[in-house]
């Protein structure tokens, strides 16, 4: 899985199926399809949530938490929330009226299943119940007298407050509008980035940066994590443009070759695969080498950027 | 406007657009459309949020806060947020897969305008706005100490975890999903006003209950909110049928005749046209009823229920 050495590579895939497993088990049963004449939405909620994927949000933000000694438990709530709004992205991204995807992660995109208002339906449900789950959780964090919290009300506000604006016009959904409109038509580098930064890059800063918003550190720690999350971010889409030419779509479990038949601008049709790979390479050092400030074990993150790079899915 | 007297018609009408001027004015400016490679979203957002529209959530906000002697400017920011959500779930429920409307407020629906890609993404930025702009708003509450807020941060929590839940699937979601899959069978009474209860009414009870949830009111008061609350979503729904009978399109902006021609079950349908006025009083006078056991001047809010029932927009 990562390229250093084999002791490492198993540490890193324990570690990460460590984490993938209390995801998991945190996003079972989040939603619960009860008998109710709404009953519907919960099932095309879950087929999308539950549809596997490599949960590398809700993980990045669990494996900042770890390294910034952060309550695991209190931030699991926001791992959950970032990975409904993820979620709820992908399912409006794949629309006929969007990226008309017909595949996502292995099966059909919601729509084809659910059909497109059910699935309209199911990104709002999924949107706003990332936010009505963690407004909830702040309320009982404060009344919950039972043991000591570690994170009080205004700290968790402003969790979610860089959550909503990561997810929102200045974040994800103006990368998704620049992104629809540059479809088309030859865009430069800057422009390219702008929309990946935004688009991507908004949302896995917000993993990143929720332990450390709730843990409150110190200015050189902050800008540590915002330059890895700047690269792993960046490196994470121009890894999946190096897939979308040469990936496997039984490994990727979506099309292949779609960004060439849509005329979309990618890393690849601005410098070709060999400069694209270079970039890659670069954007991973700087993030391994962001992480150096920090005392405590930093493996797992700086394999992770590895992974990032070297992925198959 | 009203039918009891003149004079009554001429004040209730003074301070609804009183009402009215203050929120459109807060709504304008609200999103600042600014030069930046997204910028087209903004318009989009803004082509519906001031497309007019009665703005019946936060006047209703305005004048329960005014009642409770809430802070109105305190309460703003809910009234815009509620406002922002309302207007997401108009453009989305108008989208060819879901209600398939071509006008809406007197104008062509956002996605005539703006193409389905868009308003899907406006809706979605509406929503997710709604929760950024009062997150952000209840930390600057809280680090403002330039002057007394009379609502703690722990209260403008509650306030949003309230919104939150009513927009969400056991809310506005929900209704809407019943909503869709009701088309073209029968339904009974009882799944209508289910419909109607959280299509409609979860939103208006929302906007009722955030100043009583910031004033802490007692159970007396909060059951005599949650009654008006419950009269005037479905009094509200119940005209709406009417008017999609006997409206104007002149008036009303948006097509009528609807119901019938996609088979939906509607108080009409169900009742027939004298029934459905006579429910439609009864719910006025039970709003009215409980209204009666607050001191404060209650003249608006009353005129208010006999509005709703007597509007022709």
């Amino acid at each position: 899985m990562i390229s250093s050495n084999k002791t490492n590579a198993i540490e890193f895939k324990t570690k990460y199926d460590y984490y993938l497993n209390m995801v998991n088990t945190a996003l079972t049963g989040l939603i619960i399809e009860k008998d109710s004449p709404e009953k519907s939405i919960y099932k095309a909620m879950n087929y999308s949530l539950m549809a596997g994927g490599k949960r590398l949000r809700p993980i990045l933000t669990l494996a900042i938490g770890e390294l910034l000694d952060a309550s695991l438990d209190e931030i699991m709530p926001y791992c959950l929330a970032i990975e409904m709004i993820h979620t709820y992205s992908l399912i409006h991204d794949d629309l006929p009226s969007m990226d008309n995807d017909d595949y996502r992660r292995g099966r059909l995109t919601n729509h084809k299943v659910f059909g497109q208002a059910k699935a309209i339906l199911a990104g709002d449900a999924l949107l706003n119940y990332a936010f009505e789950y963690m407004l909830q959780n702040a309320l009982n964090m404060q009344t919950d007298k039972s043991e000591d919290k570690k994170y009080n009300i205004e700290a968790n506000v402003k969790a979610m407050s860089f959550i909503a604006q990561a997810s929102g016009v200045n974040g994800m959904i103006g990368g998704q509008v620049v992104d629809i409109e540059s479809e088309g038509i030859e865009i430069t580098q800057k422009q390219l980035e702008y929309i990946h930064k935004k688009k991507t890059g908004a949302l896995i800063k917000a993993a990143i940066m929720v332990p450390a918003i709730l843990e409150k550190v110190d200015n050189t720690k902050k800008r540590a994590l915002e330059r890895y999350s700047a690269n792993i971010g960046l490196a994470f889409q121009v890894k999946d443009d190096i897939l979308d030419l040469e990936g496997d779509f039984k490994l990727l479990g979506k099309d292949i070759g779609k960004d060439e038949n849509i005329s979309k601008s990618t890393y690849i049709s601005l410098y070709g695969i060999d400069v694209s790979r270079e970039i890659l390479r670069e954007l991973i050092d700087g993030a391994v080498e962001s992480l150096e400030i920090f005392d405590g074990n930093t493996c797992f993150l700086k394999d992770l950027a590895h992974y990032i790079a070297e992925r198959e899915i």
